[in-house]
């Protein structure tokens, strides 16, 4: 269909661009500008409120859930609906557009359909996942919203203000009825979210537009190598036991196999090491090392595991020390939908912009809701790469092209044409 | 000359090792049996008390110097005297023999000179060195003896019990009056210090007896690695600027190097490795390496760090970071004098001890003496190499067998035949 014949839903791009400096006011700290907005704290709070009379000004219906998820519905009171969302909590000093831009979009996408579709006879709804960034227990808002979260989980879960169960009290929610935020997947027609890239690679493929295919799934863990502390100065090298060394040997290596063995997309991080005693003078009796395993595709995922507790178990012997492994957590990958996929990149290609299908390296509120209905997202590119930072920046275009992209998106989901 | 010639100054077990327990019980902890005895601490002041008691009940005229040294001595009142010394300060829960041994063992030795040469025309001292473990500085007392302490150091020390100028001065001497423990080189015929080896090497090759032909040069220095912090989902390997990655690689490259290229007594350490920010998920921006060379040629120990520089250079090429490298200490090999390792051989083969030459990998207050007289170092094993440590221990057989030997080394040089 030729773009001639299509509505043209069009973004504001001062009243989206307005919107997210507001939100971005809500817990920005006055040195460096870095964002504090914890789920349930009280910048949280008045930026939910801020947002509340923003969707109702545009006309939705505005409820929020057991879980603190904020809902903005426009079209049938019941029935799917088509979901558009992000979060807008954020990470310690972070950014102003990370989940923060899918929402304010997700709103955008409201006021276009109240403005071009007035009888709307589908649904569409708005929200803002509760801690999407995990202050208390990550991705609570959306995985409440699927029937996805344990009594177990909830209990134990505790952040910056103290345990999660007193936060939600004093929040006005109460955790023994987070399960009534479960919602039937009949709910949802489709969930489709824009976010930022917070990588490089859009960048440095020089591209405006990504595409996700599916949000990686993720292994962390932590190796302990178990060698012996001795005298730096009195234990010749053959008969330490070099905890240290062991790490360091398998760090090398593994990076090694990775880039030889594995295909480009898999990411292996090693972001950590503790050694004890870790003094100059004493050699390594412990060294705990973390690592953390993502790619698309899960025998990926299980397959470089292996390699690196092989490795590990080589390097170990070598140095004759012991290596423990644990699994600290476990994420399986979220294929994105394919119909959602083909939707997105039609709708570009009908405007002329050029997309790439990327991976999503990242966790996203989009990883649980594609467990429930077809599921896409849309990648703007993250100037240099930096995200969690004050410093996140995307280019003002791109926020609108990837904005005005979702609105066609879901017009087009929605069969307004 | 055959051993019936000589006369026999033997060791009295039970009373070297009535002292050593006696010695061992000031700062003892009553839960592990660490020692926490300080230099300048209260503890340490009352093992001095004893100390000097001993000496004195041994007929010893005992002095303290200005840098807190007891001085016991025989003989002549004035003129170079034979030297036995070592240290009776500990590493915090240190063990009853580090230093204490040597210590005991010189008092010993002038018990038998009392008892066995009557009229000691010339002199013999035995010495407590002042904080070897370097509490507050590395070898202060030794260093203060033979006229080696900058004002400079003296005043930037601090230690367990705050800044060295409060401590000494709350310990009953003055921090400005240091230098008055400063002696001339004629005032020392020779130095002769008996320790434990504080390393496995005796223990591996079944040898009671070492001797120390040097105290290895030393080191210590650290390399920073900056790097970019970054999502470990979201950021490609290839686009990575990982710290850690390059220490690591630092680390292995360099221990190959070590093993295959420096002989191997050559002894590398990384003790210490801090990453920033340390999140499992995110590339590490900086990696702080701790490393220690040490050898007991010079050449050796520059060319491992030169090695050592050019594998990190290399390394954090390869990685597309930057590295610093930053010299913390340097102190230059201690060779023994080859008169004291004669005398030690034959004062050993008399016996029908086997001895083994090796270098004191540890530092030891010979390694200053050996600046300003010919000195010599008997080792006894160390159980499993383990010093520093509640259960350092030495075989009571080795220890009476290294105090004679000790013993019979002085009457050797003193020419008491």
């Amino acid at each position: 269909m030729a773009p001639a014949t299509r509505p043209k839903p069009l973004v504001c791009g001062p009243r989206l661009l307005a919107d997210l400096e507001a939100l971005s006011r809500f817990g920005r700290r006055a040195t460096d500008h870095g964002i504090d907005r914890p789920a349930y704290s009280p910048s949280y709070r008045a930026a939910l409120d801020w947002l509340r009379s923003r969707m109702e000004e545009a006309g939705l219906t505005v409820r929020m859930d057991a879980a603190g998820n904020l809902i903005g519905r426009l079209g049938r009171s019941s029935g799917p609906a088509v979901v558009c969302g992000s979060h807008i909590d954020t990470v310690p000093g972070g950014g102003a557009l990370d989940g923060a831009l899918g929402v304010v979009a997700g709103l955008e996408v409201a006021r276009q359909l109240t403005d071009l579709v007035p009888g709307l006879t589908r649904a569409y709804e708005v929200v803002a996942f509760a801690d999407e960034e995990g202050a208390y227990l990550s991705e609570i808002g959306v995985r409440a919203m699927v029937g996805d979260v344990s009594p177990d989980e909830v209990r134990s879960a505790c952040g910056p203000d103290g345990p999660l169960a007193d936060v939600l009290s004093r929040f006005g929610l109460n955790a023994a009825d987070l399960s009534l935020a479960a919602r039937p997947p009949s709910d949802f027609a489709a969930y489709l979210e824009l976010h930022i890239e917070q990588g490089p690679v859009l960048q440095t493929l020089g591209k405006r537009i990504g595409i996700v295919t599916e949000i990686v799934g993720l292994l962390t863990g932590d190796l302990t190598f178990f060698g012996e502390a001795n005298h730096a100065g009195t234990t010749p090298l053959p008969m330490r036991k070099d905890a240290f060394r062991a790490a360091a040997e398998t760090v090398s290596a593994a990076f090694a196999a990775v880039e030889t063995e594995f295909p480009a997309e898999t990411r292996l991080t090693f972001g950590n090491i503790q050694l004890a005693p870790g003094a100059a003078n004493v050699v390594p009796a412990t060294a705990k090392l973390t690592y953390e395993i993502r790619a698309g595709d899960e025998a990926l995922i299980d397959a470089l595991h292996s390699r690196v507790l092989a490795l590990a178990g080589r390097a170990a012997q070598r140095c004759r020390v012991e290596v423990a492994d644990r699994t600290l957590a476990r994420d399986a990958a979220a294929p994105m939908a394919p119909e959602m996929i083909a939707t997105l990149e039609s709708v570009a290609s009908a405007r002329g912009v050029e997309t790439v299908r990327m991976p999503s390296g990242a966790g996203h509120d989009a990883q649980v809701m594609a467990g429930v209905c077809p599921t896409g997202m849309i990648f703007v590119p993250s100037i240099d790469g930096v995200s969690h930072n004050p410093s996140e920046r995307t280019d003002v275009d791109d926020i609108l092209l990837g904005a005005s992209l979702l609105c066609h998106a879901v017009f087009d989901v929605l069969g307004c044409r």
